[in-house]
């Protein structure tokens, strides 16, 4: 049947058999991106929600009031009534084989559990970190490394499952990956220092920052941020081999600070190449990179994966983080570098929320279901 | 006289005799500063107020006052009554002669023409960049390059000046230079790689930033910032000779961004040394180096001219700029940095307008008094 | 030709004739929002764009440009090429006879002027409030006060010119009008005491609110604003007479404060009304009222002129702002005020630069198109 | 013993026997203000700090570390040697008759068992709302009602207490009783509508308000907040007899709302009054009732109640919360208001945390040991 689905993809949008979905942790902050990311979709229909065993038997609608019978709903799509309507499932009983695909955004501990659950059957796309780091399982960003999708046949083989697990990478490693990968490509990479300026919607919302925090302030930490850059940077800007990841012999190092902005990271980066690498030639890079998805006719990919700014006082992450659907890692400020050798350093604005995350995985599971793998 | 009153200094302070001191630019912020920064000084007596044409003849009161009345007072100290009536003169008109010390706080094109009449006679410290990049003029930070002041004597002989001019750093390389010194003196530097989060109060009031291209946002560009901090940073820790500054060989790069923060620099910096210098050691050099002004008594010296926080979400801007009257650098998350041979990383916080400007400028002025400049 | 243009719009929209309209004021920020409102829109074609002598002669994209070279351009819509290229012309040369309308956009003191000029041949919308007090000057909000659009014909015999000049309320009187409207009708008013919460996009950009004086703050006074409110309130729920307009019999009494607020008025609103209002029949007023522009066929009219609200937390300027394009007033909290006789109170959300300014001046121009005034 | 100490306060306060407090609720952020609160008071000494049984049994720097090790003291004052080194107990065990009183900052349930425990022996000062509509319970300020405080002797006989409780006000009423108290004495008040702009600390720290939901935002609704204020509002400015308090007949009605603001409520009130009040003599009521505590002698008194300003931008939270330490309230824009009878209206600032909970709570206590209460 996927094959037969993904044959019809390829031919003629229109008449795709369209895949049921399911999102699990669906009244949780991501859950809901996901559905907003999932609104109106081409290819995927949720028909599943899923969340704790409290939200379980309820409507969706009924799952997200608060106390005060506010509906705690935080898209800025409207939801739909069909959704509104849908029964809340229990995660740890969700049928798996239900669905086409299920897209997890739950916390770490429960992820690694319920994943390896519905795995054994189905195809599940990930916001959480449980299984980043196994040898056998990639760090997909479409364009980037899209190639790395080869390992879930490894994975399937080794784990004797049907489906498989792909959690996509960190949101403040996402932006950083995109534009070094073409510097990579062209340049080579030495060593990347980066300072984050991370927005608030990073932290979620249980509790998330507290306002008395970050009102005039910033915070210079965010526990486990930094490893998860250094680590899924190299990896995703690896080469896939039989079983695993051969990661980048580049040195990623960071600092990653809080600031009083709600959606956006913005990175100060620092990059050491391997060739000479002046400023036109990386702008022309990145530039012609951009292009990567271009004709891949997947419906979330950006019209551009980078957007370059020539204006010095952007990217500015209110102003660009929305950039072709927030999906676009805008750049600017591009200079040499005179303190490292074949120095370089810009600034990049990514949505946080949407490339970064939920958008993002509904991106990765495109390019799954036209590459067959879903 | 000067040599006479430096001995009163040196042996009783509380029979000094009070040098006169003018303010020019009183009426804009970094003169409110100043005048906040001299309030009950045991050392200087602010007899002078001088300010553009507009204010002159009127009492600084009432040159104070906008249309509807108010006094545009901003320091969180309360205006005195004797500043208040004091008699604002024109900047152009003010007789020098008759102060000891002139601090000025006006615009870099002003400040080339003031400065310049007021140094035949006066010292002049000065928050302007007018002469900071001149070879007979020396940056000074007290307790980082005391022994600049040297200098002076070469600027005056050269000049004809019975006074001189002595700049303060921007405010953003203040706190990166003081907590480089330590590290040049024990490791020896090669490169610094450093991103600020500079504060609003930095840009002023004349326009300043605007709230509605702050608010949820970041701007990732201040014009010049970035060139002063790379020239200022290899000057101030160089090494003096006879007729100008040695400046030091270690390469500066950074970017330098605004954020919605009113007050307190923050700093993201990335070191390269030319020795080993693991955080242990790095810790210990800050540590010790710290004192260097605890038995200066100068009145506006800090306790310690860096404190170390080892709490991993400090230094924050909003919790930490006030340390020691905001005339301490605190500085935070030291940590190994691999991507760069003999790497090391941290975080600093520096009060912009404290010891980044008119407090420091005081400071600055004290220790030129003590050493008979002044 | 209006009377033929107006017959085609109520008959068959696809085939209007297009109205020439120029903005004036194009380079500012309320100029921008009127290119903002007017982009793809059905009846009206961009042609000519004035400004300052300053402006004259470049393109509207060269205009436009700092220092820097960076678009100065705040709109969320991209600039379409063809305003980019257009021609900028001098406000004060501008042949007014060219255009079927004018928007304008400018300080109270040109528009005094330029307006007086531009009405002698063509109709004049204006965001200013020089002609606002005139008394045969009508202060239009469509839906609220539609039939006050009779005043023009007396305007125009009085003083002898083809055009007229019809300005838009203060964005602050907008969203309260709108709400009052339909309990003046139902139950009317006696008195009306507001306290706003306004954003700072209300104060334009030059220089705006300076991010130094809000952050961490409330500001509780806008110079001249209250008086307005109160005014311009009463005009608008006034009657119209031949000559005139017979302001409302009700007090209105306000606060007007600055918030930390990118766009969107919020307003808590205290009212005492002739009859009884229990909460359920404000509602239901609301309610039918808010249809009232349902039918009219204008391009900009909101879905709802009032949206309901029901969650306790809500409205919120960031959340609640964007209701149908920014063109609704978004009302919650509507509860019983027992401190006055027949007393009700409420929060409305208004979005101050779409319905309380270019976007609501559009509306205006639509409703005058379509009863043939323009 | 007590009335022996009040002599010794009464007629030499140097060397009165200073009395033994203990703060229950300690690692709260309450608590930490009561300490902050306490640091170096003439007349009472923390010897005792207590806290839920899962700080019970460590010092009070290991119960405020979090997992990082990192201290969670609020307070800009620093933590003392003493405090830190104190061994925190439960406080359902603590050994009430150890105390001269005792300062309790918890939440309202459990403030209702252990208050009542506390208070067979103790006088209990308390932040918590779980006896402030208790008949035979005052709602003290001092200087507003001091003569409420006779209800503690009703209190204790009526529930064979030894000692008492006496909860402070919430802090939103507390600065709007102050203004209000020269109004009702000098001009009869008969009804006020009050709009307020609290700040995020009143929300506290557990969760406190979140930052990604009131950045660019208001929120206009704060559970619970506007019955508070109505209620106490008219038992404060009641009168005492023999069994309760006789509320004021004045009619309060408010709408709270929070703002993105660190510290301090700001209010926009209207009053209408029995007698005409014209704004000349509201100031001078206001300015004479200022001085009500001058000559008491009590430690935390503000040296003036009310401090008005004249600048029509003021007050503002952030300039104008710290007037007098926090413990004065400062008001201006004080204007007719013509839409009530006998209207004016005018805007304050009361500090939150300073007199509106902790530090009010102690100025409570100040005045009850000055009265022999304790």
């Amino acid at each position: 049947m996927k094959s037969y689905r993904v044959k019809v993809i390829k031919t003629n949008r229109d008449n795709i058999s369209v895949l049921n979905a399911a999102v699990v942790g669906a009244t949780g902050i991501v859950g809901q991106q996901f559905l907003g990311s999932l609104l109106g979709h081409p290819w995927f229909r949720v028909s599943g929600l899923a969340a704790s065993g409290r939200s379980a038997g309820k409507s969706y609608a009924e799952a997200l009031q608060d106390d005060a019978g506010a509906l705690r709903w935080y898209c800025e799509e409207q939801l739909p009534e069909e959704w509104a309507n849908l029964q809340v499932q229990d995660a740890e009983k969700l049928k798996a084989s239900d669905y086409d695909v299920i897209f997890t955004g739950v916390e770490s501990d429960s992820a690694l559990l319920l994943e390896t659950h519905f795995a054994k059957t189905t195809p599940v796309i990930s916001t959480a970190s449980a299984f980043r780091y196994e040898e056998d399982v990639p760090l997909l960003i479409p364009g980037i490394n899209s190639d790395h999708a080869k390992l879930i046949t490894h994975q399937r083989l080794r784990r004797g499952w049907k489906g498989f697990v792909a959690p996509i990478p960190n949101c403040t490693v996402t932006g950083l990956a995109v534009t070094l990968k073409p510097l990579l490509d062209e340049f080579g990479l030495k060593a990347v220092l980066m300072t984050s300026l991370q927005a608030l919607s990073g932290a979620g919302r249980s509790p998330g920052v507290r306002a008395l925090d970050i009102i005039d302030n910033v915070i210079p930490f965010i526990p486990k941020e930094e490893e998860k850059v250094m680590h899924e940077g190299r990896k995703i800007l690896g080469t896939v081999e039989a079983e695993g990841i051969q990661a980048a012999s580049v040195k990623i190092s960071c600092t990653c600070m809080r600031v009083n902005v709600k959606d956006g990271h913005t990175e100060s980066v620092f990059v050491s190449t391997e060739k000479p690498c002046p400023p036109g030639e990386v702008k022309k890079a990145m530039n012609s990179f951009a292009s990567v998805l271009d004709k891949s006719g997947l419906p979330s990919a950006p019209e551009r994966m980078i957007v370059l700014q020539e204006d010095p006082y952007r990217p500015q992450p209110r102003r660009d983080r929305d950039t072709h659907g927030g999906m676009a890692t805008v750049v600017g400020r591009i200079r040499e570098d005179d303190a490292m050798k074949n120095g370089i350093k810009y600034v990049l604005v990514s949505h946080n929320t949407r490339m970064g995350a939920a958008k993002g995985a509904v991106l990765t599971a495109e390019m799954l279901v036209k590459e067959n793998y879903i």
